[in-house]
């Protein structure tokens, strides 16, 4: 847990540039933005990836996309768009192993991957 | 929500190729795939987008993701990887309002947009 960067993030041992918080979620802006607007919403509670996911924590992930919503009306891309990623092992290029929603928006979007 | 088309394959009024389904989800293959697999994860439930979730649906979409990790572990992708997206509106390319995710994988994915 402690060798977990985003733990590490949540904790404030490691500095982010905040976009949220609540008891269950950390949001902050991802520092090599794949657009204009790339922010990592994650669960407090550490879970590797997807395939570590249990069916109770289905709320908390659920979760992540009302904080997503309500991110994405803050930055008045509501109505333009924006898209939610959450990648899965090296084929999908996840490179940190604690489950994170990326939100992405701010120009046309292009293909999925 | 007689007009809408997932409502429609959800109902078997418009066929589709199923991959699962239970009470509240129903997955199909995508008919129009951006990658060796891409199947489409719906509520049974009609949501038009992220922006009309309320709170009380945190648990359902966080079932999807179960749903996910079930059906990337059928279709041989739980270890190489996979992304789940969710597009809003169109500046992310939705094109459906009724709320899905997409499990894409098969091979190296590249950019999230």
């Amino acid at each position: 847990m402690s060798d977990c960067l985003f733990c590490k993030i949540i904790e404030g041992e490691i500095p982010s540039t905040m976009v949220y918080r609540d008891e269950q979620t950390y949001a902050f802006r991802d520092i090599n933005p794949g657009a204009p607007t790339h922010i990592l919403i994650v669960p407090t509670k550490h879970i590797d990836s997807v395939n570590f996911m249990i069916n109770d924590d289905e709320p908390l992930i659920g979760h992540l996309f009302t904080v997503a919503k309500q991110i994405a009306a803050q930055e008045g891309l509501a109505e333009k768009g924006y898209r939610l990623v959450v990648n899965t092992n090296a084929e999908a290029g996840q490179t940190v192993f604690h489950i994170h929603l990326h939100l992405l928006g701010g120009r046309q979007l292009l293909k999925m991957g």
